[in-house]
């Protein structure tokens, strides 16, 4: 099959093509240049072009890519004709931001569960779903068909979690826990954590910082 | 100067170095081969080792590399010997759990200011700042020396904050509204977007159900 042959950067690049292209259409924009989407999303046209290229013949050559046309290939090709339901751990402040969130649900997310261990937060409805107790955490994701697990508990508890979802079936994890957790092979694993941003920038922050020095003397 | 060649994908993948390095130094462990680090982080030590090489040499053949002395040039390469002061535009409940996140300052980053329209959260103390009203932000940027501003409002009004953000001086941006900013090309720029991450995630997962229907005819 072709498409395993797909570099994981290149994939990792499509959600953010797609999330651009449903921007322009909300503008009222239908056709988009390489060069002009490139300017939006800071990487070459010709990157953009050779992500691209690994799918299929989308554009026309010197006509742009049609927005519509292009953001229903992508979709399909990122799986999001469906919707897939996941489950969340972990109930204090930062899963509750996430259960309240409404980014979600257009994408084609949906929380349909989520689990604590504190008694003061079982029972209670947060956003579009009432927290359950984490023990009755494998036998919901069997019955609700949950592929994915959202891990937002703190870092000390987050491999116990993680082992559980895993036993229960769980596919793919969005971890929030600032740590690398241990994931079998066959399990999928994105990290959501703020300081791996921030310290990405710094480096060149300093850069520039050292230059302006120089400059200076 | 050298480390302007060196491949932005490389510099993005150093902090998660940082991070697994520590984790492994809080387990007790001195010493970690690249075999050891790549099972941790999920890449080849092939792909460790190159990275690292653009950075001089750290580990001795055959011997592993002592993770204290690792971390220390990691952490030196990508600026983080000194505290960087952000701001965060946008004190809601995103807003609210970031100013509560105590991940940042053991990182080397800390939230001096806050700052929001409503006037509901104007005055309020939340985690270790006051928020401010953001006619305020210009003159607290200069005048605390802040270089990274967070965004957490809603995306409708996240262009607007950004520029502000970019007339006051900041340098980098941190953006967690789902939106592709305009931004200019001096100001690095980093989003934190779930519907990203999952997004990169379901086109595996629809990929190995299609493999598993094909395996069932």
């Amino acid at each position: 099959m072709a498409q395993q042959k797909i570099p994981e950067v290149v994939v990792d690049r499509l959600p953010t093509y797609v999330r651009a292209l449903t921007l322009l259409r909300e503008e009222g924009i239908s056709v988009v240049s390489s060069q002009e989407l490139g300017v939006r999303l800071r990487v070459t046209p010709a990157q953009i072009r050779k992500d691209l290229s690994y799918f299929g013949r989308f554009g026309k050559q010197g006509r742009g890519y049609n927005i519509d046309n292009l953001i229903r290939e992508l979709r399909s090709i990122l799986g999001l004709t469906k919707e897939w339901p996941m489950a969340l751990v972990g109930a204090g402040q930062l899963g509750q931001a996430i259960l309240r969130y409404t980014g979600f649900v257009p994408e084609g997310f949906r929380v349909v569960a989520a689990f604590d261990t504190d008694k003061r937060q079982i029972g209670r409805k947060i956003g579009p779903v009432v927290v359950q107790d984490v023990a009755e955490l494998p036998q919901t994701v069997v019955e609700r068909n949950v592929d994915i697990g959202i891990v937002a508990v703190p870092s000390a508890t987050a491999q116990g979690v993680i082992d559980t979802l895993v036993r229960s079936g769980i596919r793919a994890i969005l971890n929030y826990a600032p740590m690398s957790p241990h994931i079998p092979e066959n399990v999928l694993v994105r990290e959501v954590d703020p300081v791996v941003a921030l310290q990405s920038m710094t480096f060149y922050l300093k850069l520039d910082e050292k230059q302006r020095e120089k400059a200076a003397q």
